[in-house]
């Protein structure tokens, strides 16, 4: 079997912190559905983090959590702004479409996974024609799909033109964490203007669970019905609730954060391949021809070749140094 | 805060096997989307289980496994024929339609949550005309959603017309442990033309988790990306696989179920109120006036009205004989 | 071949006014899409019809414009009213949950095509829980299924409580010219509150068409993106503004409708079957039985058994007394 | 008003021969959706056209016609292959999205609106993952977008992978008639392995109508129902099968499309601007600079700018060549 350890953040285990709330969690009988005390106590948690009122949710799915997002902030015959390279218009098997009803995605430009302003204005000048699906809402990705990190000012410089229009926000955190460990600061959120968010746990180091956020009440109505609706609203919520118990009670979540990110930075150090785009989260992205990736892989260690052509490395909580340092040392082999 | 031990079986906690297998299963790196050892080794302990050949996915929601299949049997200009108060009609707020853009239900009458044969007959007798959605497929459900288990010759008997007109059938298998632990045949399902069903693990005392079992093979094709699309392909498979295989390495799943089916006698045997149906599973409905009801909860105890009107009580696998004489003692004490 | 007189309004031929003004139309190169000028003719004239401000499209189906009014009040996981025989619950093939992705129909009760408004009041009653599509909106047909005429003071007895709630309110008008022709007030449509509604051609003796008619002005934002996506925004829309010209210009809608219904008065007062329903429009209802209604279609006559189980005559702008009379004698000798 | 002659072929009106038909089939009660005997007959005269058997199906919208196709081929997880300027692709704002639950486009490119054979084999040869939408069918345009003429050589080029794969074909028929006039063989399409195609009747000099022909029985099942539920099963059917009559019983239907494109080609003889594409059936599109378009359009002639940035000049049925000569001379005057 090969090593999977920089494959993504997801092929690592959940936290210590996570598993043990998990596990005290499952203790006697509670209601179903989310109404349970360990979903409240996780909420809270949530709200503190960002220090903000919000609709707190937890949900299986981060597939599911953005094209839900998508598609309450655009109808069937709207679209959503994203850059081209997002999550949700490259890797989520058209989710937004089908949670959307066909809800269209109109994917932007800009280098190292952050949207170009300019990309942005241009989409949001075109006419209001009928035959084409205008502009709704913008999606957002912070750490961005190519580990770089928008500040706050660059989210306000892209949100401001939308907001302006009356349009939506959706801002995908898969790894927002890793962006808090960067140094965005996730208090500042709300008063962007994002409508609603996902706070990711899978990727961060939990076991399955992503927390919805609607800052908008708004968006909020009858959100329990949406999401049961949608397979999102799950029977048994404390065991969705209970991972960011672990990891927001006491800062595990952006302390692992931090530590992915100094793993990708190890990396990034002694990478012998040139770096295509910035190093400011937990993943690397390196020029690598095709022979040379078939000798990674023949040397044990998986690699995803990624969408702009480059080969990817990420790092989670799970990472060590000694792998680091190990895959390092393979790939000075290799170069 | 009241007692949700009799509520529903999904107030439950997950059990030792299910949590320990969970726990041992969250160590080192492993790749994603279920192509992991563990969801491999799970789906080959479900196919055990009922001694034939299927693909088998670890889910996040009922709900979805279940929509998702009637889906993959019906159109959405078609109708899927099920007991007019099965789960997927009454209780999970229109996801067949949702998953199945406005695919119809055609509610089914039959005592005690059994489909009357002669009322599928006259369903399927229904001529094919433009202006309403024509049977393409039908839904059973066991045990029922009134704790009665069908055995394997009732469903032959519905089954059989089903198939002969070419028609798809979906087995919601939420409690299906609790209808094998009463004498339901777990190994006869595929021959009686079941196309594919949801093995639930949610209810049966796992963690949040349902296995769907398909057994005809062309429902299977390009089903991972049906369900990463639909929020179902988890990335970090081998939480939703790991409960299944604590709790069928060793036959779990059936013990736990005979202890619930069990309770559920226990109860019937001192229940002081008339019961609606017959106890063949895990749960119980009675009569009981809005007053008395209203009296019941006051004393701590939440329960559930039901679509027919009865009250509901649940046993699972965690119901102690003491909570169950407790709550006798309280219902004896409102008759 | 047998006679389709009385098997639907929708078997007759166009009315020589909305001929003339499709011919009529039918010069010159326009621009496409309903913004040319005989659209907006139309719309001046069907905004004089019912004396309110609105937004006016021209469309193809009934069927769709129903749906589409039903997605557009409300979302995939909520729901809307409408009498249980309504033509959206029973006669589009389940297009409202095509169009609406799985929005709910929830079938009130109701005397000859009527809804009861208690039956109204206990479904709005109901708790918004999130295993069931809750009730957003109501649906009200006028002239109803079953040939009966609401007054506009029991139309207000049904929509005060949906819009003291925020609901919304669709009509669907296939037979509001019958409608008006009995005495219903077209020019109070607006005010009991209706969001939108649709204004039938096609059986009011238009070729195919029908007119969108939306009073809420929030609902009309990129209403043409949303036909367009749709099917719905034809780019030769002229054709389906044209019969509205034709029918509105000098009264010749209400004429039609008005003969239609004398008609209906005409056969019912010949009638030597049971008629089920009051005849306030220009359909009857009758009790007859199967053998019967076996005979009269052996004797060249078409006519539907419908839902209630009674037979269904309908008359429209084309049939004659004469026809009456001749269905009436055959009728006669079969009774 | 800015003269629309040469904006679009659905400006003009339509032909005698479709009006004639339409007049005279305005006569008599006749069965419903479709079940007349016009509409039989013109489904005849279709499949005579293209010397094959067929369903055929008379609908009010092409873009519902190339949706419901799509929709037909691929599944909602799936995609479909077009030119990435396809009229699905870029003008019917996400309707096959909508129809399709969120089914996928996948755009190719090619030169002139021909899609690049090596463009299709890349996509067709990508891998099947979960995270992406994978290729069902292709969908092609003739004549394309850019008014070129593929042979039936060129398309069984491209045709011949995709069946090899097992995947479906749709053909766009809008323009098939200039198509035909241009040399492409109509009575080769169904041997080409087409599954189903829209023989287009607005664009062709009808009024709106365009028929669905369905070569692949499999497809045709219960296609009133899904026709009807999509709200493009017209209760008076005879409306949208009358002009084909019109047009196909004395070959009426060529003879205008050739003539449509030979006022192309007279439009291209007298064009002082540089043409882009090859003028090979009705339609020229030319590089003219923005305030040239402006004093265009402000000497009175709407042309519109198209998706590669050139400017469109389209002929119908009804152009003249006086009218022809008349817009040659304004532009000699821009020039």
């Amino acid at each position: 079997m090969p090593r999977y350890d920089f494959a993504s953040d997801n092929t690592a285990p959940a936290t210590p912190e996570a598993m043990a709330a998990l596990v005290t969690a499952n203790s006697g009988f509670t209601s179903g559905y989310g109404t349970d005390e360990i979903s409240a106590h996780a909420a809270d948690l949530v709200r503190a983090l960002i220090d903000a009122d919000a609709e707190v949710r937890f949900l299986a799915s981060g597939t599911a959590a953005n094209a839900l997002s998508v598609a309450a902030l655009a109808r069937p015959f709207e679209a959503v702004l994203a850059h081209q390279h997002a999550h949700i218009c490259t890797d989520e098997t058209g989710a937004p479409g089908f949670f959307g009803q066909g809800v269209g995605l109109i994917g932007l430009t800009g280098a190292a996974g952050r949207i170009d302003p300019a990309a942005l204005d241009a989409a949001l000048e075109q006419a209001d024609v009928s035959n084409r699906q205008p502009a709704a809402a913008l999606s957002l990705t912070n750490a961005t799909e190519f580990g770089t990190v928008y500040s706050a000012g660059e989210l306000a410089r892209l949100v401001q033109p939308v907001k302006t229009r009356g349009h939506g926000v959706h801002l995908d955190g898969a790894r927002i964490a890793n962006a808090a460990a960067a140094g965005f600061d996730l208090k500042r959120i709300a008063a962007l203007g994002v409508d609603l968010f996902v706070l990711g746990g899978a990727k961060a180091g939990m076991p399955p669970t992503e927390a919805l956020v609607i800052l908008n009440p708004g968006l909020a109505r009858r959100i329990d019905a949406r999401l049961k609706q949608a397979g999102q609203l799950p029977s048994k919520g404390r065991f969705y609730a209970a991972p960011f118990v672990g990891m927001l009670q006491d800062g595990a979540l952006l302390r692992h954060a931090a530590h992915a990110n100094a793993m990708a930075a190890r990396l990034a150090a002694a990478m012998p391949f040139r770096i295509a785009h910035p190093v400011e989260a937990n993943a690397l992205f390196v020029e690598m021809d095709e022979p040379t990736l078939a000798r990674l892989r023949a040397a044990g260690w998986f690699a995803y070749r990624f969408l702009d052509g480059t080969v990817r490395f990420v790092c989670s909580w799970a990472t060590t140094e000694a792998a680091v340092d190990e895959l390092s040392e393979t790939l000075r082999g290799l170069a």
